[in-house]
């Protein structure tokens, strides 16, 4: 086993996280299926981190983040598809600190009225993820404020590898994890929590928002188009460095999932467990679905479902 | 402590259906929240029953019915407002028999749309429940055919109890369950799990809806009017004979909560957990959200959220 990348967080920074984290974010509970529900022959176990604080997974890196950090009088900034900026708000409101947040206007506006239910200052900017980040830069560039990065930054990314700790206590004799991939800061992180004995992690992405596939196909992180269904929580342009780093170095290739296959697991997800998730929560469970990854028998496969930042049913 | 009425399954008995059912539902899981996302004080664990199969609690009495007895070649019958018979249709088709349902008008499309799902026959009938009732009656009269009871019928008692049992083990220091009351299946069921040193529970039921408190006055079920937002799944015109006869024996009352905090728990549930019920699988959190059961600083409240068939979100 190689070592991580020197900026990717260690796996004694993600138990201090989770240290720092435990009584302040939810353990979400895992619910176990049978494959057959899913179309598997092996054994299949949601992890439903759509029910922690703000409807994502988010918090856990966002709230270790300012945890780590001095926050100056000018209070936290993020930019944000919304679930990341939802998150950083929470975590702004529960230390006490203002927060700014620029979201797309792409994005769905059930998450820019759910940013602003944590009391932070909302701006709403034409474009997808990147345009918001370029906001955000020239409105904090004469600004004392504290920036956290929705994906590409070791505290976020150990706060995202809490998740996979979790798992590997809820889930001990795991064989894989399907995980997500947007800018990849959950699929390092959990990836970098599963090393040394851990479960196999399986980073899936939309095919409309293929930053990842991308990333290793040109060897480092390149601007892609995104777009599709699910670009609200995974249309960053680029992946993350870090991302890139764990992929590359753990020599772990990404699958791809296709918009239909994301709407067609928002349903099953819906019909069969009563669990309703916006596009992106829905990616990992698309993967299986679609045999992008196959389980063989007597695997146990855990698919996080990571967001439920939705205004509608499937 | 007295003995519970002669027609209530014993201790044993609901033992026994957890035994029976093990492999074939699902152990739906517990969510830890802080108690002050539910203005109270005390320690909150919601349990996550609508991820059950079907969408309810309810296969775990049906299936520990219908195993329990003899199927003739036409099969089994149900009526219902739909959630009972989701669970009929749903076991029927699990062993491979062929399943009748009546369900009344006034529940909602999406409700038999599930149930023809399952492979059943669905017969749609004007009126409530109990219109239903009389029309599956008639329609039995000359046929060889197994009935199972929507919840007064020691099987499907016990079969619902089985979730009192798992709330002990997954929850070992609960002080008090909060569970919704229509015909008061589910309620008596878990009452008589959590009999012998497990929590207090507290049955809550819509004042739309007022069954089990009208039986507890009359001394006896009586029939009332019903109707109100939850009444697709709490709207039995008369309480059951068994739990009638549980909460009397145990002399516990019951709570009663507006069709208005049946919509705020709604709304409380989806936007601080993601949680999307329909309206009788709110009705515990709202007894919780209002206050009719205040718990103490220090308590462990359980609160079964019991159903989500429904086709919209908060």
């Amino acid at each position: 086993m190689t070592s991580p990348p020197a900026e990717a967080p260690g796996t004694a920074d993600i138990r201090a996280a989770a240290i720092r984290l435990a009584d302040k974010i939810r353990r979400t509970p895992v619910l176990e299926v049978r494959g057959e529900d899913f179309g598997v022959a092996a054994r299949v176990v949601l992890k439903l981190e759509h029910t922690q604080y703000t409807g994502s997974f988010k918090p856990r890196g966002a709230l270790n983040a300012l945890l780590t950090r001095d926050i100056p009088q000018s209070g936290v900034m993020a930019a944000s598809g919304g679930n990341h900026g939802a998150a950083v708000a929470w975590a702004a409101a529960r230390l006490g600190v203002p927060a700014t947040i620029f979201v797309p206007a792409t994005s769905p506006p059930a998450k820019a009225a759910r940013i602003a239910s944590y009391g932070a200052q909302v701006h709403v900017v034409d474009g997808y993820y990147d345009e918001a980040v370029a906001a955000a830069q020239t409105y904090a560039a004469d600004l004392d404020v504290t920036s956290v990065h929705a994906f590409d930054e070791p505290a976020v990314v150990a706060g995202q590898g809490t998740l996979g700790l979790e798992i590997r206590e809820q889930v001990p004799d795991a064989s894989a994890v399907l995980v997500t991939v947007g800018g990849g800061g959950l699929a390092s992180g959990v990836t970098l929590a599963c090393r040394d004995g851990g479960p196999f992690v399986v980073p899936i992405e939309p095919t409309s928002c293929p930053t990842l596939a991308a990333a290793l196909a040109a060897g480092g992180p390149v601007d892609v188009q995104v777009g599709g269904i699910a670009a609200d929580s995974t249309g960053a342009r680029r992946a993350g460095r870090i991302a890139f780093e764990v992929f590359r170095e753990a020599g772990i290739g990404v699958r791809t999932v296709s918009d239909e296959a994301i709407v067609d697991a928002q349903h099953v997800l819906w019909d069969r467990c009563r669990i309703a998730t916006e596009p992106g929560g829905a990616v990992a469970c698309a993967g299986l679905l679609t045999g992008v990854f196959v389980p063989q028998p007597g695997d146990t496969v855990v698919v996080v479902v990571c967001g439920a930042n939705t205004a509608t049913l499937p």
